[in-house]
């Protein structure tokens, strides 16, 4: 099915070949205490580790280097911060400018990475329309074109490269994943990862906060639907419909969606934190949150990879999620 | 003159070996900021993400197989906590009974993970003294030997792995160290660095909290000093006094002693969550303290290495770190 959107396994192959020696080769971690409470082996393939703070950087470089090599002089991106951050960096890594177009309530951490980074930095409301409405505007203006955040076949191929390596240190470890699960946004990640586990019995999902489940209705209706986001701590999980090419990567190959709350996410934040000593952003811990959801396999000890996306959050979240409380795990399970 | 307390290089080479699939080897991370703070190339190895959570796992390793190869059945150690972990994992791994001896205020997370590993927990006291006396009761009770946390070749030699690996791994990546810098409890470490960067021109550096510098009044008066260790967040760092071992190794090889205080260790446990995306533990973070106290090298951008030795630190702590407030630099400087 995939073979229709014109994007196959092997477009994430070359990005991961091509990528080899320009991003990081972020290690994979795992924690007793998790893999206890998930009732599997977990596996968190720790791109909070990566070069900006996040996976974003594999799908911004691989778009940003093929410009480059087609003589572009400059790009103009739009995300709610790490896909800015990470064609900010790409753009400089390659001598070109960039010109992103953040939320006017983006974290600071995000937009300062982004200026430190040398791009021009244009805030536009609050929601995708609009950013997308002023990217476009400073393309015709320019003549540079819009790297979209997960709409583009170089990012879905470059954010696919994470799940790819985790599936590759799976199976060098001598414990291949059954299961991988990645969050959604967009889609572009989830995208990736369905084709990295292309052709394999690999099962994948998706997670999304709860309100901002677009890929689950969209699955369920059979077509994109949007929706109006709910506030969420995940930051990066807020687009309100789920990409025209990720949704038809993943249409047919995803095996489902997991919805998460806020409790469930910040639990999963605090378990990274704490039991494997890295700091994930809400978003990124949402993948975590998704795989603690899934049901136990009855005959064996499954394995579950989970990408951890991303790392850059604010030192106030921090505080306010590491001041103990209870979790309270009151999310609405597993759709599609 | 390490030759006279007789260990050597190749002790640390031996253990690097044997440790060689039975530890984590855990990676080396680098941030921009952190470089252009320390205006050198900082590179730090994260032995936060250890198995247990510190270093003292390889120590603790070599310790236990040692004993397990020679017939003992099972083993005693006391410290602040993560020797006492550490050990705990280890006779757990080789099949063996633990006894730990931790103090009354002991951080609950370490108490924890102690018994989780299956070992036996005693409080004595808050002070060492104590600790020891107990360790050394329950020892002639059982007969089972005490693993030192410091003063005991196999941990010096275990401990030093991490800054051989971080030696190797820096000559790998073409950066080769100049400095290496490691925190300084009971002086195994450093000892352990001392022995991995001997023959070599790189001049290691120890750091204390200012008020338990019982390795830099050691170091100035020629003799062992005894401190009545000063309160610090740094709490793997407050032995009252320097080990005989360490001591005798690091007398002669070691290049200083930096002092930090409790807002540049705050502010280098901010800079390694923010910019690294790693939790460490104050007592692990004060080596960064330490690094970016240093002064810049003049003529050319200087190699720093830095072991981060742990990350095992309290939910309550990271928040109370986190919550923004300025970083007020007012340590002591460079000592010896």
């Amino acid at each position: 099915m995939t073979r229709t959107v014109g994007q196959v396994r092997a477009d994430v192959e070359e990005a991961s070949r091509w990528l080899a020696g320009r991003v990081v080769r972020t290690p994979v971690l795992r924690s007793p205490v998790i893999d206890e409470l998930a009732g599997a082996r977990v596996l968190l393939k720790a791109e909070n580790l990566q070069d900006g703070g996040s996976y974003k950087m594999r799908g911004a470089l691989r778009a940003v280097g093929r410009l480059a090599a087609a003589g572009h002089t400059g790009v103009i991106a739009q995300s709610t911060g790490n896909h800015a951050v990470a064609v900010a960096l790409a753009a400089r890594k390659n001598g070109l400018a960039a010109t992103v177009v953040l939320p006017v309530d983006a974290a600071p951490t995000k937009v300062d990475r982004a200026r430190a980074a040398g791009a021009r930095v244009v805030f536009a409301g609050t929601g995708v329309e609009e950013r997308v409405a002023v990217a476009n505007g400073l393309s015709d203006e320019s003549g540079h074109p819009v790297i979209d955040a997960y709409d583009h076949p170089d990012v879905v191929a470059g954010q696919g490269t994470a799940s790819l390596e985790l599936i590759e240190d799976a199976e060098r470890a001598g414990t291949p994943l059954d299961t991988l699960v990645v969050p959604v946004g967009g889609g572009g990640g989830v995208a990736g990862a369905c084709l990295a586990a292309a052709g394999s019995a690999i099962e994948v999902y998706g997670v999304e906060p709860v309100g901002c489940d677009s890929l689950a209705r969209s699955l369920a209706a059979g077509e994109r639907v949007p929706v109006a986001p709910a506030p969420t701590i995940a930051d990066g999980l807020r687009p309100s419909c789920v990409g025209e090419l990720p949704f038809a990567i993943v249409r047919d190959t995803l095996r489902g969606v997991v919805r998460v709350d806020d409790e469930e996410i910040a639990a999963a934040f605090r378990l990274i934190l704490t039991e494997l000593k890295v700091l994930a952003e809400p978003s990124g811990a949402a993948g975590l949150a998704g795989a603690l959801r899934l049901p136990p396999a009855r005959d064996r000890q499954r394995t579950v990879g989970v990408v951890l996306t991303g790392g850059n959050v604010e030192a106030a979240l921090v505080a306010q999620l590491m001041t103990p409380r209870s979790a309270d795990l009151t999310g609405e399970g597993v759709a599609a």
